[in-house]
């Protein structure tokens, strides 16, 4: 099978991306101290017509070299915001009409996997610092826990493959 | 909703971990240049208990601290070997009964929501080099190409973001 060139890819343009249609679904980053990350989010963000990326508390914003090295320019297509406390970004979205989910380990959780959306509804979901996960003041004002289940020795994924796994199922549940 | 503490996760030990049922996947690296990417799949390995990742070509292996640094420890657990040339990693994955697909957008890739697996087989995938992918003389010799469709503007995703969400996907339709 040959490999496609990039210019067989068909993707959009910035302009074109900007106008689009997109996936109902705003991530929010709290705390979020790796830029590798914050990069890898946004690139991620682009596939997958995320409408916008919320920034919280230390997470850095764009313009930045070391953002910039792994979003690779979404971080200027993809729509951002920052919110000095992430408190706050979920009242605005809840009051918006967005159901907002904490991803996070925590009792009653919903697994992956059992995740039930509809098309017609707007979704945020929260990704915390990378050692202390989503503060438990901001999970108490959430409407629920979305969980990844695991199966190894380690406690959790790493931020950017736990938003790529996020984002993923949401598109694929989103866009039936 | 109360997170859940580190203790209460209930994850495998390293030793329980080596005697655990496996995912039927071995991930193989071909010239993966970043660590980061390296350390990432070796945590992701970890959490769905991925049979082994192969190192091929310019792809760094353990013990490093680079490595180390988004692996965790995982590294340690998951099993893992070096090829010098990642042909000949095909070659001996199909001769022990692998289907081997690369991860590449090519003519005739299948997407993969429409990817159909079996959970008696065994199956290896192929993440190539951040900029130039899978070489075309390995995508050549696989027994086919999966592409995660994808709908901005930039023409891929990152390895980290990839190897997550296809070791997921294989975990969702290896363990119905």
């Amino acid at each position: 099978m040959k490999k496609l060139k990039i210019t067989e890819l068909n993707r959009l343009t910035p302009e074109e991306f900007k106008v689009h249609k997109k996936t109902s679904l705003i991530v929010v980053l709290d705390n979020v101290r790796s830029m590798h990350n914050v990069g890898s989010v946004f690139r991620t963000s682009d596939a997958f017509l995320v409408e916008s990326v919320y920034l919280c508390g230390i997470t850095n914003i764009p313009p930045h070299a070391e953002i910039h090295k792994t979003a690779l320019g979404a971080e200027n297509t993809v729509d951002w915001k920052y919110f000095e406390d992430a408190h706050e970004a979920v009242k605005q979205l809840k009051e918006t009409g967005y159901t907002v989910f904490a991803i996070e380990q925590a009792e009653g959780s919903t697994l992956l996997p059992d995740l039930k959306l509809h098309a017609s509804e707007k979704y945020a979901v929260i990704l915390g610092n990378e050692v202390k996960g989503v503060q438990q003041s901001v999970i108490d004002i959430c409407d629920g826990c979305i969980e990844i289940p695991q199966f190894g020795t380690k406690h959790s994924l790493n931020v950017s493959v736990t938003s790529g796994i996020i984002i993923w199922e949401f598109f694929k549940k989103l866009n039936p």
